[in-house]
C-alpha cells in the first residue's frame, strides 16, 4: 500500500512527478523510518546493562533522530519549490548532512550489532536513509 | 511486514509485551503517519490558491503535526518505565493533548474534504491517531 | 532587554495583551532555556565516567527537552486562538504535560546536583518552567 | 548574563574551550532565538489579510524554524566530539544548511518587512544566525 507520504504528495498541489517524485517519496519514507529507529536505538543503548559502552552510540542515534526528523519536514514542503530556490540551496546541504549522520551512525551501530539486535535494525535503517537521500540528490541535479 | 517500530521494540530490553505492546505500536505507528499527513496538508493548503480560507486548518496541522512528533519520540523511550512512573504522569497528559489536537484538526480538515483532497485524507489519519491515542490510554488504566 | 519571544508577540496581529500575555512570554521563553538545558544535560551525562548511574536522568532529560520544545511551538502560535479554541483543549493538556515532565526531570537531577553542576543548572530551570507552566495555566481560567 | 547554553557548556565534561566555545555559544544561542522568530514569524504571516501574498514567507519560516532548532540540538551534543569526528562531517554540512535557509528567509522576511514587523524582527533574527553559522563553520578549519 502506499505510504501516508505517498498519498499526500499525490493530492498536493505542487508535488511534481515522475522520477524525482519517486525519490522524494522514498526519501521521505526511509527519513521518517530511520528517525523512530535512532529513538529507539538510543533508548534501547540506555536500557542496556553495557551502556558505558555505547554512549558513541547513543550520541550519534540522536544526532541522526534530530537529522532525519528535519530533512521529513522540509522534503514535506513542497511550495515555494517550482522555482528550484524554496530554500536557496539548503536542502541539498541538509541532504548531505542527513546521509553523513545516517553513515556515521550505521558505522557505529554496525559495530554492535554482533551484540545488540536493535542495533542491527538500526545500520540497516540508516544504510536505507543514507542510499535514499543520495539517489534524491542525484536526483536533483 | 512489522513496521519499523514494532520490530525496534521487539528487541527493547524494557519493552514490555502483550496487550499493551499491542496498543503501544500501534500509537506509535499512528502518531509517525498523522505527523507526516499533518506537515503535508499544512503545505498543501499553503499552495492553494484559497489559502486565505485555510488559514485555521495550517494552523491546527502545524500544531498537530507537533504533538504527535513529540508523542511519537516520548513513546519510543522505554527505559525506566517498569515502575509506570517513568514521566511523572506526563505521557497521559501528552496522550490527551495529541488526542484532542488531532481531533481538533480532524474536524477542521474534513471541512474541507470536499474541495482538497489532502484536506480528507489528513482527517482520516488525525481520526486514526486520536483512536490510537485513546485506546492506549485505557491500555495505561 | 526584551527576549524574542517577548518582542515577536509585540508585532503579532493576535498575540492578546495584559497579563495573559505576559505569562504567555514568561512560559515560552522558559520552555525554550528548559529545552536547551535538557538536551544539554543529557548529553554532558553521556560524558560522565559514572553514565550507568544516569541512565533515568538522561531519559527524563529527552523527554522534558521535547516536551518544551512542543510546548514552545504550540504557545508560538496564536492566530486562532481567539475563540479560544484553538486546539480544542489540546493546549491545557500539553502544559500540564509540560509540566509534570519538568518536575520529574527536575527532582531526578536534583539528585544528581551535588555531584554534576549540570543537572543542578537543568533542575533549576526545569523548576522555572514548572512554573511557568503552571502560572500560564492559571491565567488561562 | 550568560545565556542557558553558555552556563551549561560551563559544566559539561567535554565542552571545549577558548575561541571555538566562544563562536559556538554564539551560533547556539542565535539558533534557539532564530527558531522562535521563524516560528512566530510563520503564526503571525497567517493572521495577516495578506495572507495569500506571504506564502512564501511562511514557508521558508517553517523550514528555518526546523533547521535553527535541529542545529542547536546537534551542536549541543559535545560528548564523541573530542576527535573532531562526532558525526561523520554532517555538522558542517547542517551549518551550511542552516545558514543558506536563515539567508534565503532573511531575504524573503526583508521584502515584507516595510509592511510587517515581524517580519522585519525575524528577518534580523536570521541575519544573526547565518553570521553566527559562518564563524562557527570558520572557527571549526
Amino acid at each position: 500500500m502506499a505510504s501516508i507520504a505517498e498519498q499526500m504528495l499525490g493530492a498536493h498541489p505542487a508535488a511534481g512527478s515522475g522520477a524525482g517524485l519517486r525519490a522524494l517519496v522514498e526519501c521521505l519514507d526511509a527519513c521518517a523510518e530511520c528517525a523512530t529507529a535512532c529513538t529507539m536505538c538510543a533508548d534501547a543503548c540506555l536500557a542496556e546493562p553495557g551502556v558505558a559502552e555505547l554512549t558513541r552510540c547513543i550520541r550519534l542515534d540522536l544526532d541522526c533522530a534530530d537529522l532525519c526528523a528535519t530533512t521529513a519536514a522540509v522534503l514535506s514542503r513542497r511550495s515555494g519549490n517550482e522555482d528550484g530556490h524554496g530554500a536557496g540551496g539548503a536542502l541539498r546541504a541538509l541532504l548531505e548532512a542527513c546521509r553523513l549522520a545516517c553513515q556515521a551512525c550505521a558505522d557505529e551501530c554496525e559495530s554492535h550489532a554482533g551484540h545488540h539486535e536493535h542495533c542491527r535494525l538500526c545500520a540497516e535503517a540508516c544504510r536505507r536513509c543514507a542510499a535514499a537521500c543520495e539517489a534524491l540528490l542525484t536526483s536533483l541535479d
